[in-house]
């Protein structure tokens, strides 16, 4: 049976997440695909662990839980970089934090990678939101593949279901609920009347928004995801600084309340469509296709051929951000077993 | 530039439909994809019309239009089967007549294609409903690919979003309305109070039931379609009589204002588990992801790590089907443009 060699680059909670899929699931994935999927380096900002026949990633998992970090002491201070370069294998899983001013780690990682012929599946949004087209050109030079589905939506399907599921449409638009944050938020402040401090004070307790929420509540996060999928699928070459943002920190229970007795709700919606990059609070009809609520993301698609299609997911969470990378490395391995 | 040479095999509704959207995207695809995908044959069941250069799509669809057959005078007689065993083509377009009894014309035609080394792409659900596993050995077989995206919720994309951008997740179940028809009589005796005739005979007239509508409101096409998610989804080996069905004839107006008071909606779900393969009217509630109304289609898909996943879109319509076939004929395409 072939053997899949991989590394995970970056030990946060994605990365984690992606171990314990890849251990929970690795003798049911060997019955169904016929391929071996065996993580041979784990890095983390400390130090690696790397064993060539594939780590014990219980043991792994373990330990990062007790002393916070994954390195063993003959890897200390040997960097994901330097993994990269030297070890054997053919998919790097790059899942360092997200940077939005230079994309570092991330895409120096990625760069690497590919110039080493290793296959890159990634979560992280810095890179492909500042440098698109560099990471395509060099993948395609490097003839290896570069897919980054967990980027957008968490679980929610969206960028192979748009590229690949619908590859005989052009996709006109999309306009989503591309964070979770958000949506959790003006949910709340829509059920029970809570000012956005208040709503926002619960996220925070029950660990849905960050301590500094920024990030989210302004749009910044929604603004990179629609720079991917503009990128992606509409074969546009956009950074995030092009995307006019506004966040949701104005919006006010009188709005909502505003909104709920004409039968709409105000939603953080970015969209995405011919010379339009927008990410914005916007009124929706209670009953339309786009209006979920809680933690969901949602997608409206418009094609030139299947007319509106709607898909609706769980947007964040490390098991479900880790599913999408689990489904693109198991996309190239078939690749790589059946040539 | 390479050429991918395809055969549509039966010119109905669904055989024009794919002819269009050829006619219509060829240069725009020839410049995305970097193929060419050349129609050299159309057969219905008069005969056929042959290039081996490529056919005149436009005139092949103004001929059906005007003679009622795409036949021209030379190949006359000169079957679909006689065209899959002697032209030159890399994929057939299997899109004759549903048969659910057994499956013809359209296995032999998808075996005889396997056979031949061609790679087959259909919408007809018969023979995928009654031998999906004799296919699928065949194809494997032969080496070739056998896709079939189009036979469940026309545009709305689930076989391969289930199998190809999920494929980290085990699929646990699918909930869904899987037929336009049912979906819009319910819809209408829920909106306008009408019986199940009235809101039937108004679906006739605008052309959304056929004459004899009992494949539709009596489920068969449902479990045709959950016979076909089971067995490619679900690894089964079911066919569709082993379905338990119940259809809508016998819902009252009585029962949809019922149910409407207590904040429900009754639909036609079909429903995928493990030992569960059922067709039924069911009680939704109002605000569910399952309520969607008029001619839609919807499947609610719980997977192990991903959680829920909702995906919405058109059931039906020539082109809508038309997108998704297109949809697998360039996948496969690309598959051969990089080999």
């Amino acid at each position: 049976m072939k053997k899949i060699r991989i590394s995970i680059i970056g030990f946060g909670a994605v990365g984690q997440g992606v171990a314990k899929v890849i251990k929970e699931k690795r003798e049911y994935l060997k019955k169904k695909n016929n391929f071996d999927l065996s993580v041979v380096a784990i890095s983390d900002s400390k130090g690696s662990y790397i064993d060539e026949e594939g780590v014990d990633l219980k043991y792994a998992l373990d330990r990062k839980k007790e002393i916070g970090t994954v390195a063993s002491i003959k890897y200390s201070g040997y960097s994901g970089l330097e993994v990269i370069k030297k070890i054997d294998h053919e998919i790097v899983v790059e899942v360092t934090p997200t940077n939005i001013d230079n994309g570092e780690p991330g895409l120096t990682h990625m760069l690497t990678a590919f110039e080493n012929s290793r296959h890159v599946v990634t979560s992280n949004k810095g890179p492909i939101a500042l440098y698109y087209k560099e990471l395509c050109n060099c993948a395609n030079k490097n003839k290896v593949e570069f897919r980054y589905e967990a980027t957008v939506g968490g679980a929610m399907p969206i960028i192979n279901l748009a590229k690949e599921v619908l590859a005989g449409n052009e996709i006109l638009s999309i306009d989503g609920i591309l964070n979770g944050t958000c949506n959790y938020i003006l949910t709340r402040m829509e059920k029970e009347g809570y000012s956005y401090e208040q709503a926002l004070s619960e996220a925070k307790e029950i660990g849905i928004a960050e301590a500094d929420p920024s990030y989210d509540v302004d749009g910044i996060d929604t603004a990179c995801k629609l720079v991917i999928l503009a990128n992606s699928i509409f074969n546009k070459n956009a950074t995030f600084k092009e995307v006019e943002v506004t966040g949701i920190t104005k919006i006010t229970p009188e709005a909502l309340e505003l909104a709920s007795k004409n039968d709409h709700v105000i939603k953080l919606i970015g969209e995405v469509r011919k010379n339009v990059l927008c990410v914005a609070p916007r009124l929706i009809p209670k009953n339309h296709t786009l209006a979920v609520g809680g933690t969901l993301n949602v997608a409206f698609i418009q094609t030139d051929l299947a007319g509106q299609i709607t898909v609706t997911g769980k947007g964040a969470g490390s098991i479900e951000t880790a599913s999408a990378i689990l489904s693109d490395i198991i996309c190239i391995s078939k690749n790589l077993n059946s040539n």
